[in-house]
C-alpha cells in the first residue's frame, strides 16, 4: 500500500508514524514545504521570549534527537522529502505532482492520501504593510525573525494586531523581552473565544502589566521608510518599530479545492468522522480540516495541535483498517497571560443562546484551594447550562487559580452529557493542597442549579452597571462585613452585614426593588434567601460578586 | 419542622446550611460533642507544619469569622449546642437525650434527625500505649498537642505508625518541623490505596528526603517513663521521642446501633441514594455513613471531607422535598508529600481483578508538559480497564508533574463509564504551559488500547526482575540512544539504538525471549513492533519504562 502524506508538521507526522506501526509494509511518504517537520508550533511565542532557549528543542524528541528526514527514515521508515511542493493532485490516476527544491517536477502514486495542509495566517492587504518588521508568527521563520529584531534593540514599540490566543501569548512574550506593547483590536473586547465580561477581566490583568489595550479599533496602514515606525487606526497613529499581526488563520485548501474535494461551510475541507474528504481515498486532517461541534452537532473551525494529533491518529486507523472515529471537538482553549490562566470549553452564552437553548449561567469566583492554605489563588468560574435538561453546554474560567484542571473536568463533563447534579457529585480527589473541599467547579454547578431552580433571580454587573448609570431608585444592598469594605467598595451601595440582616429588616424598602452583592455571590444568595422569606418580593443577586466587578470600584 | 443533627463538623453544618436555605421557617439544632464547629480537619498536617499560621484559620469562614455558635445563630438562624453529647435516640418518641457540658440531661423532639458523628481513629491497645507525647490526628486537640511536643523541642526522633494518607501527610510536615522520622507499616506496602509499583515510588521519594519507612513491620508497644522513648516492634526498637498513630479511623456508630438502626457490612452506617437510614425520618451522613462503590456497585467505606459535604447537601434536599441522590464514590483520593503528589481513583487493579474483571493495565511516565518548557515536570500514571467493554476502571498517578488534573479527568470519564477510546479524543485544553499536545491522560489511554487490542504484549517490572534474579535465559533489549544511557541503565541489558534496529536484527536471537524497554516505554513499544514484524515471536515490552524502574539501576 502506498500512503502519501501532504504536510509534516504536526497532523501529517502522527497519521505517518501511526501507520507505520499499524503496517510494516506500507510505502509511506510525507512531502513538507518547508525545512521542519514535526515542529511545535505552539512553542513559538515561548521561543520568542526566551523560555524555550533553543528553536531545536521545538523540533526535537523529548531526549533531543532532530526530527529531520534521516530521524523519519531511521526510526520510523518513512520518507520524507521536505523543501517539496505539493502543486497538484489527479484524483483519477491517484497521483500527486510534486515540485522539488532544485525545480524538478516529479509524480507519486498513491493508494490513500493524506492531507495535513495546514492554515495561513490571514493578513489583510493594507497600505505599508510591505515594510519591515512586520511579522506574523506562524512558522519558526517568523519567530526568528522577531528574535533578530528584538535583540537588535529595534522594537521598543510593538503593536500587536488581533487580540487573540497567538495576540495575547505574544503580548507577555514581548513584555518580558522589554517591550511598550500596544494590542489593537477590531471588535469591542479581546478573545471573542470568552464571554465579554470574562474578557475585560483579562484585558485588565494585560493592562496592569502595562500592555495597552485597544478595543473597537481599527488597522488603516502601517507609515514607515525602510522599516515601520508608526500604525494607523481609525482612532489615533501608535508608534511601533515592530508590528505582529495576529489577526487569525484560514484552512489552507487551494490544492484541496483545486482537485475538487468538498468544502465546508467554515472554508476548510469537509470530512466525515473517518477524517475522510469527499473522495473516500483521501483523508484531510489538523488545520486544514473542518471540525464539529460536539454540543451542537454543526461545522466548526477550531485549528489546535492538539485535534491535529487526534485526527491523524483516526484517519491511521481508518486506512488500516481499525474501526475508530472522531467526532468532533468542544472549542477547548487555554492561554497563559502573565499571572492569568484564561480557558473556556463548549458553548459560550451567546453561541448557546444562537444554538436555540434556554439558557442560565453563573459566575463563581473564589479560592482554588481552601482559603487558609497560603497557596491558594484566585479562580474564576463562568458555567453555561441549559435550563431544560440541566446538561452543562459550556464553562469558563480566568485567574491565576487552576483554570485547567476544572476546565478539563468540565470539558469530560460536557462530552459525556452530564447534568449540573452529576457534576456536583463528582468524586474529584481532594486535599488540602489541591482543592477546595467542596471543589470551585461543584460549587458553581450547585450555584448554577439553585439559579435554574429558581432559588435567586441574578442580575448581570452590566444591567446593575446601566441602572446606577441611569440613577435607577433601587437599593444597592453589600452584606459584606465591616472588616471587607475597606478593600473595595461600590459607593452607593448599603451595607448590612449578613450576619445583622435579620434584625434590621425594618430598613430596607419592601416596595424597592434589592440587589444584593458580596465578594463571591454566597452570603448575597442567602441574604436574597432572608429577604425573599420576609416578604420582599424584588430581590436579585448579583452574579460574580465584587470580585468579578468590571467598573471602577 | 424540626430538624436535629449530631456533629458539628462537616457534613452536620452542611446539612443544617442547606436546610435553612431551602426552608426559611424549620427548627435546625445542630449537638456538637466538642467546642468546634466548621473545621477543617484535612487542614490539620497543615496546621502542624507551619504552612497554615493559626488555628482560628481552620475554623473560619474566607473573610475571617469563626464559626462558632454565635455566627450560626446570628448567619444561618441555627441553634447549635457545643460541648453537648447526644446519648441515645428513642425513635418511637422521636426525641434525641443529650448531655450538657455541665452534666444536666436534655431531651429534644425532631421531626428529621441527621447523623453526622464522624469517624474515631483507630487505636489498638499496647502495652505503653498510655506513655505522654503518643498522638492521634484527628482533631484540633490533637494538632495542639503535637504542635506543642514540637515547639518545647522535645521531639527529634518520631515514629509515625501507619503508612496510610494521614501518615504520608505527617511525614512530610514533620521533616519540614526539622524531625527525623520513621514511618513503621504493618502491611508489605504503605499507601495501600496505590498499586504496589506506584507505592513503591512514593516510598523511595520519601527516603529520598530522609524518611525511614519499614514495612512488614509489626509494632508491639511502647517503652519510657513518663513521655516515650521507644517504640517496639517485631523487628528491633526504635528511639521515639513522639509518636503518630495513624493506622486508620473507624466510623462512629455507636448511637446509631444503640437505636437499632442497620449497619452495613463496612461497619458504617448503612444508608440508601437519599441518606436515608434503615429508619427514614434519620438520615446519616459523612465518615459516619456507608458509601457505595460507583464502579462495582458495592459497599465501601472513604471517609472524606469532601464526600461529607456532597451527602450533607443530599440529605438535606430530601428532607426539604427537593429530588436528588448521591449514588456513590470512587475512592479518589490524593496526597501532596514533598515533592510528590499521589493520586488514585476508581478500582486497583487487584480490586478489579476481585471484582472479576478482565483486567488490563498500563503505566505511562512522561512529562505532563511539552518537553521544551522548562515547568515540565514528570508525571507517572497507571490505567486499569476492562478488556471486553475497553472502560476506564481505575487510574493513580505518582510524581512532581500535575496529577491532580489527570486524575479528575479520569474520575469524570470513568463516574461517565468512558472507554479509553472515548478519553483518547477529549478536547482537552491545550497550551505548552498547561500540557502536551497529546496529554499525558490521552497518550495513556491510547497506549492500554494498543495493549488490549494486542499491539504488544507487556511484561512487569517484577516478573523481569525474577528473570534476571533467576538467570532466566532472555534478551532484555534497551533501546534507547546513547545519550540516555549515561544517566541510569540496567546492566544486564542489551543496547540497540531504535534507529540502529532496523540494521541491527542479526544481532538477535529470534528464538529467545525478547524483553525491549526504553525510558517512557514508547520507543521499546515501536521496537517490539519492529521484531514482530521482522518475524520474533516472542517479544514483551516492559511496561512502564525505566523511569519507574523500582529496582537499583
Amino acid at each position: 500500500m502506498k500512503i502519501v502524506i501532504i504536510g509534516g508538521v504536526a497532523a501529517g507526522p502522527k497519521a505517518a508514524a501511526r501507520i507505520r506501526r499499524l503496517d510494516a509494509d506500507a510505502e509511506i511518504t510525507v512531502i513538507e514545504k518547508g525545512e521542519f517537520l514535526s515542529y511545535a508550533g505552539c512553542g513559538l511565542p515561548y521561543y520568542v521570549s526566551g523560555v524555550v532557549k533553543e528553536q531545536a528543542e521545538l523540533m526535537s524528541t523529548p531526549v533531543g534527537v532532530i526530527r529531520d528526514p534521516s530521524f523519519f527514515k531511521n526510526v520510523k521508515d518513512i520518507k520524507v522529502l521536505n523543501h517539496t511542493e505539493a502543486k497538484s493532485i489527479d484524483r483519477k490516476n491517484k497521483t500527486v505532482t510534486i515540485k522539488q527544491e532544485d525545480g524538478s517536477i516529479d509524480t507519486i502514486e498513491y493508494d490513500k492520501l493524506v492531507m495535513a495542509t495546514g492554515a495561513t495566517p490571514f493578513i489583510p492587504e493594507l497600505p505599508g504593510g510591505h515594510l519591515k518588521n512586520i511579522y506574523k508568527l506562524y512558522g519558526v521563520e517568523d519567530a526568528e525573525g522577531i528574535k533578530a529584531t528584538l535583540s537588535d534593540n529595534k522594537a521598543k514599540d510593538v503593536v500587536i494586531v488581533g487580540g487573540g490566543l497567538i495576540g495575547v501569548e505574544m503580548a507577555e512574550a514581548l513584555v518580558v523581552k522589554g517591550c511598550r506593547v500596544t494590542m489593537v483590536e477590531l471588535l469591542p473586547q479581546i478573545m471573542t473565544i470568552l464571554d465579554p465580561e470574562m474578557a475585560v477581566l483579562l484585558t485588565q490583568h494585560m493592562e496592569s502589566k502595562g500592555v495597552k489595550v485597544m478595543t473597537n479599533t481599527k488597522v488603516l496602514g502601517f507609515d514607515g521608510k525602510e522599516c515601520v515606525n508608526k500604525v494607523k487606526t481609525d482612532k489615533h497613529e501608535i508608534s511601533a518599530d515592530m508590528v505582529i499581526m495576529s489577526i487569525g488563520v484560514r484552512p489552507t485548501t487551494k490544492l484541496a479545492s483545486d482537485a475538487g474535494l468538498e468544502i465546508g461551510s467554515t472554508r476548510a475541507i469537509q470530512v466525515n468522522e473517518q477524517m475522510q474528504t469527499s473522495d473516500k481515498d483521501i483523508y484531510a486532517v489538523g488545520d486544514c480540516a473542518q471540525k464539529t461541534n460536539l454540543v451542537t452537532g454543526t461545522p466548526c473551525y477550531v485549528p489546535l495541535g492538539s485535534t491535529a494529533n487526534k485526527e491523524g491518529r483516526v484517519a491511521a486507523n481508518d486506512i488500516c483498517g481499525v474501526d475508530d472515529k472522531f467526532e468532533g471537538v468542544l472549542g477547548s482553549a487555554i492561554c497563559k497571560v502573565f499571572d492569568f490562566a484564561a480557558a473556556r470549553t463548549g458553548l459560550s452564552e451567546q453561541q448557546a443562546i444562537d444554538a436555540g437553548y434556554d439558557v442560565e449561567t453563573c459566575l463563581s469566583p473564589a479560592p482554588d484551594k481552601p482559603h487558609f492554605m497560603p497557596t491558594a489563588k484566585l479562580l474564576m468560574l463562568k458555567l453555561i447550562a441549559d435550563k431544560k435538561t440541566k446538561k452543562l453546554l459550556g464553562a469558563q474560567a480566568i485567574g491565576p487559580g487552576d483554570s485547567a484542571k476544572r476546565l478539563d473536568i468540565a470539558v469530560t463533563a460536557i462530552t459525556a452529557g452530564m447534568t449540573l447534579s452529576q457534576i456536583a457529585k463528582l468524586d474529584l480527589c481532594y486535599a488540602p493542597p489541591f482543592s477546595p473541599a467542596m471543589d470551585n467547579l461543584i460549587t458553581a454547578a450547585n450555584i448554577l442549579e439553585n439559579k435554574i431552580d429558581g432559588a435567586y433571580k441574578g442580575i448581570t454587573f452590566a444591567e446593575v452597571k446601566a441602572k446606577l448609570d441611569n440613577g435607577d431608585d433601587f437599593t444597592l444592598l453589600d452584606v459584606r462585613g465591616p472588616s471587607e469594605l475597606e478593600a473595595m467598595k461600590i459607593d452607593a451601595a448599603v451595607n448590612i452585614p449578613l450576619g445583622k440582616l435579620r434584625n434590621r429588616l425594618n430598613e430596607l424598602d419592601k416596595d424597592k426593588e434589592i440587589v444584593t452583592f458580596c465578594k463571591i455571590s454566597l452570603k448575597s444568595y442567602e441574604a436574597a434567601l432572608i429577604l425573599q422569606n420576609a416578604g420582599f418580593t424584588n430581590v436579585k443577586v448579583m452574579d460574580g460578586g465584587l470580585l468579578m466587578w468590571p467598573y471602577k470600584k
